[in-house]
Order: C-alpha cells, then sequence, then structure tokens
C-alpha cells in the first residue's frame, strides 16, 4: 500500500474508493504482495530442488488457492475440506499433502479415497494406517524434533509437550511399524515452531532431520513445514530467507553426498506468503473521549481479526482518510459486546468520526478464523491483481446467519 | 447430566445415544437447566418489580429465543441481526432492548425503524440521536461506573478503560445534551463485569445508579445490566442470588421511598441462563503417549469452543463412553492445526480412541463464538425438553463453507 497524491493505494486502485465500492469492513489483499513473497523463497531456495506448498490454512479462499496453483506451487492441508477446495481450486491430488492432527482414520480414508498423500502424525495412527493400506499406500511422517527447545526459552514446553508429531526419539517404534506392515514411507516431516527468527536453529533441526533421513531409503521428500515469519511491528526482528536459503544449501548438498538420491526440499509457508498482502478496512463509528485517551470504536472487532484478542499481536494501522493528519494516541477499538482492542495507545493520523482505518498484515489468520459472534456477517473479501479489483467472496447475509437453524415450536 | 444405569443422561436421553445419532462434534442443551435459572432469579428478584431480557449474544438461536420469549422473557440484543432473531423468534419489538457499542448510526437508525428501544452508551452518539430524534424517540442511557474498580484489583484496568458507555462523571454533559435536544430518558442502564462475585460491591453500584437516576424524572428502568456468573470448576466461587436480591430489594424500595414512581429494575443474564445448559460432545481421534501425559486429540477445538483457548477458561471434561473407567491424568485437545487444549492435566475415566467426551458449561459462548478455522463445519446443535430431542441447527456442509467464494479466473 502506498501513498500517492495524498491517497492510499494498492496497484494505482484507491482504498478509500474500495471502501466506498464494497462497503465495510473488508479485506482487501494485494496478488502482488503474494508474487513477491513466492519468489523471495523460490530465490532463496534455488541452491537445491525444493517445493513450496502453501499453507491453505492461513487464508483459505479458492480464489487465493487458484492463484497459488497458477504459480506451480503445491498445498498443504489440514481438514479434508480444505483438501476438496484445493482440488476445486484445480491443484492435482498428487500436489497436496494431508497434514492432519486429531483427525478420524474415518477422515484419513477420505483424504485417500481423493487421491493425496497423507502425513501420520502418531504412533497410533501409522499403526492403523499400517493395519488398512500395508505398503500399498505410500505416506510421509510427521516428526517433532527437540534441538529448538533449548533454543527458545518460551516455547519449550510448547514444542516439548506438543500435540503435534512422533517424537524422534520414538523412531525404533517408527521402524518397528513399518516393518509389521511393510509400510511406503516416502516422505519426512518435521513440525517446525510457528514463529522462526533463529537461523542456526533451523539448521540445527535440518541436520537432524538428515540424520533421520539416512535410516529411511529412497525418501521423495524432506518437508520442512512452516514457520517462516514476517515483521508486523517496525521492531520486529525477521530471518533473513536468503540466508537461511544459502545455510541450508550447504545441509542439503551435504547429505545428498551421502545419501544416494536427492529428495526434494519441501516448505509450508502460510503467513510468509499472504500476511503482508492483507488489509483490513473498517469504519470509525464513534470516537469516545471521557477518559486519558481517545477510543476510535469501528465496525469491526475480533470477530473479524482474533489475533489481537486471541495473542495479543501487533497490527499495524493507518487513517487512510486522513493520511496527512496529524498523529495522535488512540486505543482502537472492535464493537463486541466484549473488550476488543484492535490496537492500544497507537499513533495514528487524527481520526473523525466516519474515516476509513486500515489494519495491515491481516492476511494470514484473519478471515480464515472469522466468526459471526454478536451475529455480525463475515466480511466481503477482494484481491487485487494486475490492476483490476476483484471481489473473491461476498459479504455474508442475514439469510446466511440462520440458514442452518431449524424452526422449532415449543 | 446424570448417570444413571452407568450411562449419562439428560432426562432420560443418553448422551451416547445422541453422539450416535447426530454425529460429533454436537452441541447439546438441556431446557431444563434454563428453566431452573430463569426460576433461581425469578425467585432471588421477587422482592421488587423486575424484568430478565435474556442476552441474546450468549447462545444465539431461534429456537433458544423462542424458549426464552414463552418464558415471558425480555430480550437484551447488540446487533440489529440479533434484533432480527428476536423479532423472529416472537418478541414483540417492545421486550427488546438494543445496546450496541460502537456501531454505525445508519445501524441505530434501523433499530429504531423495527420497533425496539435503543440505549446509547457513549456522548457523541447521544448528539448524534438526539439531532436526529429529540424527544421523538424514547432512549435509554448507558453509564460506567467507578465503585467496581477499587474493589477487583485485576479488572481496573478493564474497568476505568472500558469502552461501554458513559463515564457516571460525565452526568453535566449527558444533562446538557438532553436540554439541548429535549431527549426523553426513559431508561439508564450500567455495564457490569462480565463476572461479578462479590454483593457489597454490586449493591453498591446498584446505589450509585439509583443516586444517579434520583436526577432523571419518571424512568421506566434501571438496567443493572449482567455479570451474575456461574460455576466452571468445582472451586469456584459464585454469587448467591438470593442473598443479591434481598440485598437489592433493600435498595430498590428504599429508592423507591423517594423517587415518586417505581422503576422496573432489568437484568441482562446470558451466561448465567444458558451456560450450564450446554455440553459439547466430542470423539476421541487418538491417544498419544510418547511424552509425560497422554494427550487424548479429538475432533472438536478452538473453532468450536474458543473460550479455553482465549481465556484460559476452565471446561470441566468427562468421558461419556467409560462412565466409570478409572481416573487418569490427560491432556485433551483439539485438532486445530495450531495448539488447541481442551484441559490441561485433567483427570479423566480412562480413554479409549473412539471414546465421546463430554465438555460441560459449553452453553453460553460456546456456538456463538465458533469459526470455519481449519475449514471445518460448525457443529450441530440439538435441544432437550420434555424428554425430546430437537434439532436446531444443522451441522454445516462443505457448500457452507465456499457458498460466497466466488469463482475467478487469474
Amino acid at each position: 500500500m502506498q501513498l500517492k497524491n495524498a491517497t492510499y493505494h494498492i496497484q494505482d486502485i484507491s482504498m478509500e474508493a474500495l471502501a466506498e465500492k464494497y462497503g465495510t469492513p473488508l479485506f482487501v489483499y494485494n496478488a502482488f504482495t503474494i508474487d513477491r513473497q513466492i519468489n523471495r523463497l523460490q530465490n532463496a531456495f534455488d541452491g537445491f530442488p525444493h517445493r513450496i506448498n502453501y499453507a491453505a490454512k492461513s487464508l483459505t479462499n479458492i480464489a487465493v488457492l487458484k492463484l497459488m496453483c497458477s504459480y506451480g506451487l503445491g498445498l498443504d492441508v489440514v481438514s479434508v475440506n480444505e483438501l476438496q477446495m484445493g482440488l476445486d481450486a484445480g491443484f492435482d491430488a498428487d500436489d497436496i499433502l494431508f497434514t492432519s492432527n486429531s483427525v478420524s482414520f474415518e477422515e484419513i480414508k477420505e483424504a485417500i479415497a481423493r487421491g493425496v498423500k497423507v502425513n501420520i502424525d502418531s504412533l497410533s495412527l501409522l499403526e492403523t494406517f499400517g493395519k488398512e493400506y500395508g505398503g500399498s499406500q505410500p505416506c510421509s511422517i510427521r516428526l517433532k524434533l527437540d534441538p529448538l527447545v533449548g533454543e527458545h526459552e518460551a516455547s519449550t514446553e510448547w514444542h516439548n509437550k506438543s500435540k503435534f508429531g512422533i517424537h524422534y526419539s520414538r523412531l525404533d517404534d517408527i521402524k518397528a511399524l513399518i516393518d509389521t506392515y511393510n509400510l511406503d514411507i516416502v516422505g519426512l516431516h518435521v513440525h517446525n515452531s510457528s514463529s522462526f527468527l533463529d537461523i542456526p536453529v533451523y539448521v540445527k533441526a535440518a541436520k537432524r532431520m538428515f540424520d533421520i533421513a539416512r535410516s529411511f531409503e529412497g525418501l521423495d521428500f524432506i518437508d520442512f513445514g512452516g514457520g517462516i515469519t514476517v515483521p508486523f511491528h517496525p521492531e520486529d526482528e525477521t530471518i533473513d530467507v536468503n540466508k537461511l536459503g544459502k545455510a541450508l544449501t550447504t545441509e542439503v548438498h551435504s547429505f545428498y553426498d551421502d545419501y544416494g538420491s536427492r529428495p526434494e526440499i519441501w516448505f509450508e509457508p502460510g503467513r510468509f506468503l499472504v500476511s503482508e498482502c492483507g488489509y483490513l478496512l473498517c469504519s470509525v463509528t464513534v470516537l469516545k473521549g471521557d477518559r486519558d485517551l481517545p477510543y476510535a470504536g469501528t465496525d469491526t472487532g475480533f470477530n473479524h481479526l482474533l489475533r489481537p484478542k486471541l495473542y495479543g499481536a501487533y497490527h499495524d494501522i493507518c487513517n487512510i482518510s486522513n493520511p496527512e493528519g496529524e498523529l495522535q494516541n488512540y486505543h482502537i477499538t472492535g464493537n463486541m459486546c466484549e473488550t476488543d482492542f484492535l490496537g492500544r495507545d497507537r499513533p495514528v493520523a487524527r481520526i473523525r468520526e466516519g474515516d476509513i482505518l486500515c489494519i495491515k498484515n491481516a492476511g494470514a489468520y484473519g478471515a480464515c478464523m472469522a466468526s459471526n459472534y454478536n451475529s455480525r456477517l463475515r466480511p466481503a473479501e477482494v484481491m487485487i491483481r494486475e490492476g483490476k479489483v476483484q471481489l473473491i467472496r461476498e459479504r455474508e447475509t442475514y439469510e446466511d446467519l440462520v440458514r442452518n437453524q431449524l424452526d422449532v415450536s415449543w
């Protein structure tokens, strides 16, 4: 989003005009940003055979999936519904990896019936899978590794007790199940943190994965999962993907030298590809100034963007109706009948009632986590690509809210 | 829910049979509990003229609203969509109070057009309302009071800086607007905490409200809002509503003695009426035992019941498939591709894969906050009343997920 002639634009489209045309709240996505992020990753990893699988859960819309498909990406899905959207968007089943946790075996079978590869994340599931399919159906195995633990104190508990994946110390149990059921293991996958900042830690995890991979023959891929994040706050640290790519290139080739074949290296970015592409436009419905700081109330809230309330996430906010106004500090809130700060004590260009605010980094884990709390409608979504605006999801209606409710006489 | 013949029942309906018939995850509501809670409140407050307005946001389903309507309750709504559901459920517009925050003035006008009373929560809105309607349209005023502040240290910041209501210290500004626009103020409303435990604090707030009310003539009602909670954890403190009723009776009559008329006292319970009536049934899809405590993964998660993840809320969990099994400690998790504990380190009767677990207190702020995160479908909801089971919301389908998505060619 750029300020041109005192108006915020994306690809020459005025954000204010979008708010006017489609109403607020409105999710706006900039396809150019997705394109840029894909290129950044592809360039960073061009020293070894790799594949980028878009994590569909981060922004789940068939139009977005179609765009990812048009770039030649694969797809990482966590439910059969995501899988079906991937197929509807044009992905080949071969290019979709189904990585679930805590799903029923019926869902695993359904995924296999639709032709995709499944990634098995528990010993219990591996055994059930073996009994059902034996070696007739290839699969990959999702591992969790400890090297990350010591390095990130805060996430120790999370990693150590994570529900995701099979702990790598259980390799003997995995091997025993492979032998018993003659399983065809085509890939290994690691559950990484959702926010990686440290290249040496990433490389340490990669090395451990390669060590483990050496005890599996003829793997097709080693999947490093997601976890490459983007800046939200101006002072946020981020990982230099080019440096990461260089460090990984060394490790990958060192692994290839003695492995015998060259499994592809897979990545599953979600946030990295779509976070920065997204903007949530909302209208200021009220200014309240009876306490220390003025409150700007808006027509959105944690029903549409849960991250600030759920994680205390920082999302930058600007006033697109008054781009050159004097900065003043505000609490920006939603309209839920609950505390729902979108930003606390934020410097924003002077806000008037009716102004359109823009909440940044709303592409990933925005619309896909939206609810109808307070019986409010989920926003429309538009994508801007090659200078054109395309509505990719219509705003909900009252009929959507009550569609599945049944008329009952008490 | 009662254990009879080693099977959990609600009104002689087996919970396991419900899970079998409707599938999981499933919200089950017990109308008897709602009936009991309404009676508890009515009895507690029978010493003075009062009205119970059900807070629709806590469990928003037309069938539930119809039930509340059949008990003669009024309705507290926070959006025009909730208002419309109330009308669809059979409430008279007269029995609905629209208490919004940060909504557009268009929405206020829409609420008035549909015939309901509005509760004004900011000076800015009061002025806009006055300019539009003057004295031709009655309204009430939502205040925030400080007496609660000092008493509950933890919520000081929240109350003091709350976005809800007009601070009572601004009474002169309110009066000036009333004079300027000849406003017809028929009620006063206080925004209480969402969780009241302390009768003296409640009474202190009531006294301050009555003091304020003395400067308004001929009020029809004084609305004490919500905030009466229920126990979630066995050791949770709760408020004794009978004691509260007695304490309020004294204050109400003391106010009536010198006020001149007898405004009704209104309450807006949500959680109190529906929290305990609700149960979320889910299936155990996997047991993972490779770390210190076994994990039981289920086919639900924070997409369906956000409270544990959002607030760290405690919801009791039992195993209805093995009611007399030996207690063992488990982490109970959802199936989101994220950390989503439903309960940590919980003693539950021995869990086997395929067992049905029951998460209690899932009536309030359960289904209404559910999302489609991970492209999972929102659960069905059933109500048990007079020994009969009634489906009140159908489980979503894939078509619901993609309904508003638009086909785009890139």
